[in-house]
């Protein structure tokens, strides 16, 4: 029901393409997943999801656990089907909201202090997975710890321990087979800690591997670093997640990496805002220049929205805060990004992969480094 | 580029089934317009406009004047390029907003007091009309005093006087040759003052006419009895227009009166507040017994939002406030106005209008009084 097909390497970085098999379709990887946290793309339909070209879904498990409560989406036919959503799904584990939201952990779980109303909420790898079998997601997590960044050495070294011990119960919990779970790499900024969390949790053999703990407010440069010396510790064979990573920049890099999977809120939280990614670069569409602005966002684009209006059309949606301006916005970023990860995995497979990265900042204009280089290949003796 | 061509008659009522044709295609009426003020439907995209078998929308000249300003709409090529909407487009003349905002009135026109920054905002006649020439809907309306409910005889009948004089100098402002103007009869709740606000604008010879000043506080019996006098003053071959209009109680009543077209921003404005409507009548989907509802709103609707989600999904999206949820919603409602609207034609078609009214409301399960009967048909003597 799983399978990752390899079918073309980068000879100057780690970067690689590949079909992930699923239960609901194949993905061709390096792929973005967008996020509907509550089993929504904000402000989206799922038949307007499938048209940027999204090939896979995220949706979290913490929100929906809450919200409706898993029993209410499993009796309504699990995700897909609550949805209605035809795209493989991924849910994450509720980790991330233990770096996000106010909590008390100890060794059996995490106690949650927000919740909109009611007593505290628990979560432990077995409900954790208990709760995601019941969503019935195609690929799901292991429940660890995001920590935060900075974070003491001390207090991150424990961390790594514990959520080695956390997705063993993880793997020891699960029940279904026709969900695949993947492991979660973490240990912060310190190599010989996420070489450890590697080396911990390789052995457990999850058909896939996350790296957990980044974009969590430490920089371009230090994931950059971060991901040279972890990724090179996760199996060759088997897919990898950047997790919480989604901006161009992040892309390129993580990919360069060899990292096949990253998902990210920006493009949608952005839209609502009015900025919109293109090829050119960010725009804010509600700035008052593009008030009688003929041209789409990007003419380049294939999108409903760069097909059809103006940036003086959504400029008047922005300033009249009609909430139209925010699907036509998610659709076309949420189509940008797929968009690239179709010229970056077109890079791969011309092997001009660096090339194609030099030629996409010198019109995207952002402040990636001119001089960036990714590690030697994986294949390379490190 | 215009015609207006009756094909059915009830016998037993006013009501008829016709085409409208306009520059941007036929409409069947009688015909609910679904109204998106400012230049875009709430929560909607134009395709999904167009998939609730929409006919014809309705926008607001007053609104788009302030933002973006008729000049930017016009030079982005009109409100059909300018929305990307393809459908016929009808501008109402401000008119309405002289009844709900604060303004002061002259012979000349009225300053609107409100207005988000800056100084008065003026409208006459002229400018009215004007602004709905740069507007390019197909279908634009004479500017006039929408008066309050209730309001003093003395007063109404002066407004009737200006109207007509307001009305005229609509006519003679007119230039574009490609848009219908269609006048506006006023007279509040008095018999004597709507048939003499028809018997003057009758003779200017507008291609249609609208009934105005209704739905403004009066209630359905009232608007009954105001209909009952005021249609037949109308030109029988020629479309009537009922503004403000479309809750399933007021369609009935108002097509039994020989109306042909209807706008009202309720079932939009209700989708917001998870209000769905159905042949079954009112759901409020938010409500807790439809949690774990796995039927959709209307087992029996076409709509995207009932051929693919559940109540359920429905309620969730609205407990956690997610806009996709008003976006399935108004879906739904245009939709169900717009199936409405089609048994009613068939009805009409099938000379059994009076038996389908009936029929619909021992479902429907409204107020609509059970003994309510429409005035012999136009065609008897009055």
């Amino acid at each position: 029901m799983f399978s990752f097909d390899i079918h073309a390497r980068c000879s100057q970085t780690s970067a690689r393409v590949a079909t992930l098999q699923t239960p609901h379709g194949a993905v061709q990887t390096p792929v973005f997943m967008p996020v509907g946290t509550r089993a929504a793309m904000r402000a989206m339909t799922p038949d307007q999801v499938v048209a940027t070209g999204s090939q896979i879904m995220l949706s979290n498990t913490y929100h929906l656990a809450l919200q409706p409560g898993a029993d209410i989406v499993a009796r309504l036919g699990g995700l897909h089907s609550f949805m209605n959503m035809p795209l493989p799904i991924l849910t994450d584990s509720g980790g991330f909201q233990v770096f996000s939201l106010p909590k008390t952990i100890t060794e059996e779980g995490v106690t949650f202090k927000w919740k909109k109303s009611g007593a505290p909420f628990t979560m432990t790898p077995e409900s954790s997975i208990a709760t995601q079998e019941k969503l019935g997601a195609d690929i799901i997590m292991a429940f660890d710890e995001c920590v935060a960044y900075p974070c003491e050495r001390q207090y991150a070294e424990a961390s790594v321990a514990r959520t080695t011990r956390w997705e063993t119960r993880c793997l020891e919990a699960k029940t279904r087979d026709d969900q695949a779970l993947f492991g979660i790499v973490q240990g912060s900024v310190w190599e010989d800690l996420r070489r450890r969390s590697a080396e911990e949790l390789v052995p457990l053999d999850f058909p896939g591997y996350a790296i957990g703990g980044l974009s969590v407010g430490e920089g371009l440069e230090i994931m950059d670093e971060v991901l040279g010396y972890t990724t090179p510790h996760l199996p060759k064979e088997k897919p990898r997640y950047l997790m919480g990573v989604g901006l161009p920049e992040d892309l390129w890099c993580g990919v360069g990496h060899g990292v096949d999977m990253f998902d990210c809120v920006i493009p949608t939280r952005h839209a609502r805002g009015a900025v919109l990614y293109t090829f050119h670069g960010k725009m804010r569409v509600s700035n008052n220049r593009y008030r009688k602005d003929r041209l789409p966002p990007d003419t380049t684009c294939p999108c409903y929205t760069c097909s059809n209006f103006s940036r003086a059309y959504l400029n008047h949606l922005f300033t009249c805060d009609e909430v139209t301006g925010t699907t036509l916005a998610a659709i076309h970023n949420i189509t940008f990004l797929q968009e690239l990860m179709a010229v970056i995995r077109q890079s791969i497979e011309d092997d001009r992969f660096e090339e194609a990265k030099r030629a996409f900042f010198s019109k995207y204009g952002s402040s990636f480094p001119k001089d960036h280089k990714h590690r030697r290949p994986e294949d390379d003796p490190a």
